[in-house]
């Protein structure tokens, strides 16, 4: 078994409202200093030790991300 | 300037209906050896170096996670 971890944020040009939404409302409840919040989604899953990086490659492209307006990192991790 | 990774996760004790989703799925895809899926938020901040750790803390427990039903991690990776 092996733990993959992967991330997927919006690419660098696409708006990001919920991460603007968190950026603009720091300062008003008197955090400053945080200049740029982007969000995306974190994936964990417990992957048997059959499964290769590209199966891995292929289940992020194909059911975590959306390639058309989002960008991934695949890693393993030490469980 | 900094950058900050967020992870915000739910917790082991509560149900991840999204992660479960992907979880059934991926077998009916012909995707099979993956065991168990788990959904988060990743949030990627940008801060200026005057950010302490105290109150990225905050920030993240009080606006990034839901500290009844979420845990987090945060770390400062190199930009």
């Amino acid at each position: 078994m092996a733990r993959v971890v992967v991330d997927v944020m919006p690419k660098p040009e696409i708006l990001d409202p919920q991460g603007q939404a968190v950026a603009r409302a720091l300062p008003r409840l008197g955090f400053t200093g945080v200049t740029e919040v982007r969000q995306g989604k974190h994936f964990e899953l417990e992957v048997d030790d059959t499964v290769d990086d590209e199966t891995l490659a292929k289940i992020a492209e194909g059911f975590l991300a959306n390639p058309v307006i989002e960008q991934w990192t695949i890693r393993r991790v030490d469980a």
